[in-house]
């Protein structure tokens, strides 16, 4: 499982759009406070895999591949470990 | 802009996993409620399209794809009414 305070260190990227604290910053991105774990997971692997198009996967898919699954589970422990 | 309240009454296929509340019935499903409207919006609409693969776009596109615009317009502004 990931470690939520690992996360926090990783999330520089992430807050840029979807907020430090998980509140997106436009109405565009999602918020990611208090979802669910093993979606976040899910979701950045399918971007890291190239598996997720259109929305702002041109975004979302380059950023996903510079994430080892460590990240992956450690940056999904740390949004969801959040109150929305 | 979609209508909440229409949006009520679209959402029984949705709410087996997402919730009628907008808590996901398992973690492998994301949480609803709050969600940016315009995220869900684009979300709705990369799966319609078959954009989105991975996670559970299985599901996800042919669900996606009996949805007119308005459909999602009304469902994205009924679960972005909800309180996370």
């Amino acid at each position: 499982a990931g470690d939520p305070a690992a996360g926090e260190g990783k999330v520089a990227a992430c807050a840029a759009c979807h907020g430090s604290d998980g509140n997106a910053t436009a109405p565009i991105y999602p918020n990611l406070a208090g979802q669910n774990v093993a979606y976040l997971e899910n979701a950045l692997k399918a971007y890291r895999a190239g598996e997720r198009g259109g929305g702002m996967s041109m975004m979302m898919t380059p950023q996903a591949q510079s994430l080892s699954d460590e990240d992956i589970a450690d940056i999904a422990a740390y949004y969801g470990s959040l109150t929305p």
